[in-house]
């Protein structure tokens, strides 16, 4: 498939080197390519520059986010949650119309100091916002409560744990879970939700994954539902 | 030990049943009871009224939320969220000053629909406000992240799964935990987030346990953490 990864920090890095290795044609997507691929300072989470990950893909693309979105078939929004809207915006309706995308941000919102809180929350998800602003795109909320790594790689975790997915549209929620299983993930392990309304419970699990994080010193867990 | 139980529902009752089955001396708190004692209706989860239950435990009291905890060396909040500042203001400082209250209590918001919000959420919680209005009362947050029968027997859900504890002072922590696993936790299963800060965590798994009871059609499931 021609799919496009909005974003270039670690998610979208992680999910594009995999598609890439599963064969998929990948472009990736950012505001300015030129800028992008000049930087050589690590970002605010200290990973290496851009550049550095991108020489080693030499079968990625990297464009606008309205170029690299213009002839996919499946998109990845992996851009900062505060941002994703107006990313979306920049790319337009007429381009996203008809097109599935998986929600894979998470709305984190830093002014408040750490750990950050989210925004929206509780009555609202960026998840639903961007359905509500979109509503022609097809829009699947998943792979957002967990490290990137593990997004590609459920192995790197032993034993059972889950993938929640939710939206409104089936056949994009087929798709998402095909992609899925591609990715490691057991169909078993894949938990549906429902509407598109359920990214507000995926997306408040950050406030425990983080302190999760902090308690047990590590990102390499997983969220199961243990049940008989 | 002496065990006030704040709230007559079914978090209170289970917990009640437990203790007092575990030895403990144990009196449950409500606003006034003898209307607490004269309801012949069900409750708005469709729960047998409270009598029929009570009669069942001739050991355990029933008085009011002040005269519960006066001689109580452990406090369990089970009462409604939205209304458990108020009870406790009911009590008293001078009451409450220098006793342990595990916090069971979710802030659950019916006013904008089902299914509920939270309130407090996100840059505070339940958890929180108790421990600031009452800063003598040493809080600990556990037990709120599961239904009301899993609280008190864990194995009713087979496997690993874990319950969370978090709060400012470590012997009201450890007293927690030694609770816990009188009720059938293993120890190992028990996660300490850490300060009172992170029932915020806690809090806001709500919204996906409840759209999970939705999705998997049983609320005999929990959280587990998997980790290697």
């Amino acid at each position: 498939m021609n799919i496009a990864i909005l974003g270039t920090g670690m998610v979208g890095r992680s999910i594009a080197a995999k598609l890439n290795e599963l064969g998929h044609k990948v472009v990736m997507g950012t505001r300015n390519p030129e800028n992008t691929l000049t930087k050589d300072d690590k970002d605010a989470y200290g990973n290496a520059p851009f550049k550095e990950w991108y020489g080693e893909y030499p079968q990625v693309g990297l464009q606008t986010f309205a170029e690299a979105t213009r002839d996919s078939d499946l998109i990845f929004n992996c851009t900062g949650g505060q941002v994703s809207i107006s990313v979306l915006e920049s790319i337009g309706e007429d381009v996203l119309d008809g097109k599935v995308l998986i929600d894979v941000a998470n709305p984190l919102d830093f002014s408040q100091g750490m750990p950050p809180s989210l925004s929206p929350v509780n009555t609202d998800s960026l998840g639903e916002q961007i359905q509500k602003r979109f509503p022609n795109l097809k829009v699947v909320k998943s792979l957002n409560t967990m490290n990137a790594q593990l997004m590609v790689n459920p192995d790197l975790v032993s034993g059972d744990h889950n993938v929640f997915i939710c939206g409104n549209n089936e056949s994009a929620k087929t798709l998402a879970r095909e992609i899925l299983v591609s990715f490691g993930w057991r169909d078993k392990l894949i938990i549906d939700l429902g509407a598109i309304t359920n990214s507000r419970g995926t997306e408040m699990l950050l406030p425990i994954w983080l302190r999760l994080w902090g308690a047990l010193g590590t990102a390499e867990f997983n969220f199961h539902i243990q049940m008989n």
